[in-house]
């Protein structure tokens, strides 16, 4: 049972287990746009204000979050520092050995693990992990080897579900949010 | 009756008595979008003029306007001040006791403010008021404490569509209207 | 009969003697979003490729493109100088007297003029003209007001498709298109 | 057969010769949309991580990439030498001319060329082909004239469903992308 969405029985099983949340970051927590300009010199990215709530959420309710970016971007990394994500890496490209360290650090297992990720590079990772997941603007390849495709897009809100699909299993998490009405 | 939205039965007696507007910023008045630069110490965000025409058509028909947005921006202040937004505050903690100041200064009863918010931190003022929305876009846990979920989503009318429906169940409305025309 | 589109039979006649098109500008030829930053200093605004391509169209095929906004933005005006309207203008708060004075100039009637607007401050201008249009991004009560609304929205191609609209009911557009296979 | 996408198979003896896949930029690798700012100086242009990792998935596959745009850009141009497409032009005017240019120094035909592209001055390209696409928010007219309209729009993904449509009817593509695994 999920107090806030209608997660198939399939799935639940896995997501119980979940103790780490490990997102990519483009294409996740973004929709996947790189605003340049006319010197190609700065560039924009699109982060939600709504997946940064999930941090809090996740922090409160004893869920860790992972970033890994594989495209290095200081853009990206001023967000997460603002939304103080202790593990929050840009410019990742074995990404799959820096979990590694930190899930060793964390002395959490795989199958404690839940991944969001959008994209071919995220697939190694992902067919480690307990829970593997996409948003519904995922490359094709992707959208057929994860275990949920999430109903909202990258950049808006696709991280959020994430979270709350993992808290919303626990039985503690209705009074958690109760707390706020 | 209202004479441009379809509202439930339901909601028509709670908006009657409406005659203060408080909206959230992040989310409803935008889509929920931070755009972070490569150095991290810009960030723009996007507005709708569709919002910018709804707080003219309040002021023009006696409904307060409020905003209260618990995060702090810069873009969004300079905004409110460009609409002339009276009462706009960013980096509001304790949205209740905010509220709770403006409305005694109003000298209006929380049954006669309307609140359209996207996240859990708009709750509790929610709980308060007479009219509860949110706009599709918000957080699952918020969709399921409204009284009505706009049609149009944070950044693309939501608040205007608020605005007018709670302007559109007063006979004077079309009149007023017609004057466009 | 219109070769792009499936028109009405009933606006075919209006669009028919179409010689003008006056376009305003936030919600048509952009979505409606003003993108503001920390120093509210500075403003970017969306236009799109498509619009730019339709007054290239517009101005080969003898229909006048004239915008008028209500809203002062260099950064409209900038886009339209680079597109070389000739009858570009923002700020205008009286729109109905600046296009009287345009359509003087030009000896044109106001049944030859299509006009696309999304909000309250369009309509005075729109109950003049002979094809009076809105995006489906429009303010509720234009909506109502309108012989036609676009399929794409403002920003998206809303003006491409009234340009096309009218162009596509001349016998000789379909010549014209020829050329560019 | 593909091993990605559902292909019509009118469309799939003609996808199996493509060597070569020349995309337009505005529209296409963007959703079309140019951000001006109030100096009218500036210019954001919005690109794509998944078209990014498009073009290495193409050079890894041996199909070269090209990009004409007939819009000068310098955003753009940035863009395409940081995904280090050796054959990236703006401001091209001759678009036909330009491509013949390559083809005869990569000493491929037309019917080994696939393009895409979503306005008028695309057709001329398209029609000396051998397979000729265009995103669902290309102008109507480019939409009568293709062979195939991808399911993703431009800047969303187009572009990448395009790259992997022809990597996606090679025998060796699924080997190539269980690499990913």
């Amino acid at each position: 049972m999920n107090i806030l969405y209608n997660i198939p029985e399939s799935v639940l099983e896995k997501i119980k287990k979940i103790k780490v949340i490990v997102a990519d970051c483009d294409g996740v927590l973004t929709d996947g746009g790189v605003f340049i300009n006319q010197s190609g010199g700065d560039e924009f990215v699109r982060f939600n204000i709504l997946d940064g709530m999930a941090v809090t959420l996740a922090r409160d309710n004893n869920i860790e979050i992972i970033v890994l970016s594989r495209r290095k971007s200081l853009a990206s990394e001023a967000r997460f520092k603002n939304l103080q994500i202790k593990y929050a890496y840009t410019g990742v490209l074995d990404k799959l050995a820096k979990l590694n360290e930190i899930l060793n650090e964390l002395k959490v297992n795989y199958d404690e693990v839940a991944y969001i990720g959008d994209d071919l590079y995220d697939l190694k990772i992902m067919n480690q992990v307990g829970f593997k997941v996409c948003p519904p603007n995922a490359a094709a390849f992707v959208k057929k080897n994860v275990d949920y495709i999430t109903s909202l897009s990258g950049g808006n809100g696709a991280f959020r579900e994430l979270v709350e699909i993992i808290l919303g299993t626990k039985d503690e998490y209705q009074q958690y949010l109760d707390k706020y009405l």
